[in-house]
């Protein structure tokens, strides 16, 4: 474990150390989605993977696991996985379907309504499947960390995670800004994805349980402030306050984790 | 192994035996998704997953199973797991989309689009939760099986499967009913789901390598004359002797596996 731990904190910066994680997987998600037959479904998919906003929430699942005394390649898919599942939400979020909320950004799309659709659909298998194959190409993955992996992103994926965030938030509208619903859909969106990204590194890189669920919290705490600053609460004068709050919870997570020179590098604008 | 067979063999006639699997597929859904809160969630989801029409896709996952020897308990997530993609997909097949080609029958929508397009996306990760799940419930489900299931499901459900097979169909319309393209949907939508709900089946069940492989080409067979005679091949004369060569050839694969009295029983019209 020392050693990689030593290489984490041997960044020169922090800044260094998260775009060195961001270029990985950038490299291993076009690795893995080349434009391959059926092309008629990889060209859109390709396109969709890139085109969405990029999160933290993968580079976290990468930090978490390094910082867990884990290697990179561990949590590679497990990253790309969590992006190709907000990249295929972001799509369908943002699909002409007729009673969609006019508080909705309109987006470029390149593709047919249908074909952004089954793209979608075809992304978050996709992602499952890279994962679950990911045993082979890191021994230290064994098939029960992967099976919890599964878990952990089928629960963020469905019902009870960003589902329940995206029912939410139809609710609302120009005239409905209630702070509770736009504080539950940031939770449930950006906060439940930066968690699972944390929490599927902390696992792979072989975390105890307490490390585990700071890390989660950790995410949590961080994927809200994205959410309040970026997504839904964006333009809310009611959410300064409630960032101000996430951030100090979110470094007693951090200060709560042995080693701190890791945890100096872990921080996170 | 002996009993196991002994037991399905005994089942008086073909039909009740695979009654009683429909019953007990339908049961476990029933009990797996309760309308629970997030209510708004999970009142689509149960909807949508009991709205979409039966497919024999489910059944054939835990008469596999069963004739290489299993427990039904074995496959009875793997059977609801394959049931839910095929009813997400549906459902998301049916959405009103603005470019949807027109030979596309309407069906009745009991919830608005946004909303049956969130409760699709939740339930292929539901479905994959069940299957990781799984594990806990029946001890012969080791984490490899149940991983190479979920590489199965999510290669079905993703984009070389029956993504591919949706797109295809995209290209069908009045003016375009090309035999070829035809043939190619029914393999790639009911074909594939009938050959990966067989091959699951045949995996959890303990099937060797040579068993899992023929029992997925007879659920190819018996998918694909599925979608010539119900799905996009339905009114096309030019399906008819394709479906009597495919009949021919699923009864090859059963023929070619051993235990003449579970052969007898397994047959599937």
């Amino acid at each position: 474990k020392a050693c990689h731990r030593a290489a984490v904190v041997a960044m020169d910066k922090n800044q260094s150390y998260w775009a060195t994680i961001e270029a990985d997987i950038e490299a291993y998600l076009k690795k893995s989605i080349t434009i391959r037959p059926p092309v008629a479904v990889f060209e859109p998919m390709h396109h969709l993977t890139f085109a969405s906003p990029r999160t933290k929430a993968p580079a976290l699942c990468i930090a978490a696991c390094e910082l867990m005394g884990g290697d990179r390649d561990q949590a590679i898919a497990a990253a790309s996985a969590v992006h190709l599942m907000h990249a295929a939400y972001y799509a369908h979020e943002h699909l002409p379907v007729t009673e969609r909320p006019s508080h909705k950004p309109k987006i470029q799309h390149k593709f047919e309504p249908s074909i952004e659709l089954l793209t979608g659909d075809g992304m978050v298998p996709f992602g499952l499947e890279l994962l679950s194959r990911s045993m082979d190409v890191a021994k230290n993955n064994n098939p029960d960390k992967i099976l919890r992996v599964i878990i952990e992103i089928t629960r963020l994926t469905g019902s009870e995670g960003m589902v329940d965030g995206l029912y939410r938030e139809l609710e609302l509208n120009g005239s409905n800004i209630d702070t509770g619903i736009i504080e539950y859909v940031c939770k449930k969106k950006e906060g439940e994805l930066h968690a699972c990204g944390a929490a599927c590194g902390a696992i792979l890189g072989g975390g105890a349980e307490d490390e585990i669920e700071k890390l989660r919290k950790y995410g949590l705490y961080v994927g809200m402030i994205q959410g309040m600053q970026n997504g839904v609460g964006k333009d809310n004068k009611g959410m300064k306050e409630k960032i101000e709050k996430l951030k100090i919870l979110a470094l007693k997570e951090l200060e709560s984790l042995k080693g701190e020179n890791d945890r100096a590098n872990f921080e996170y604008g």
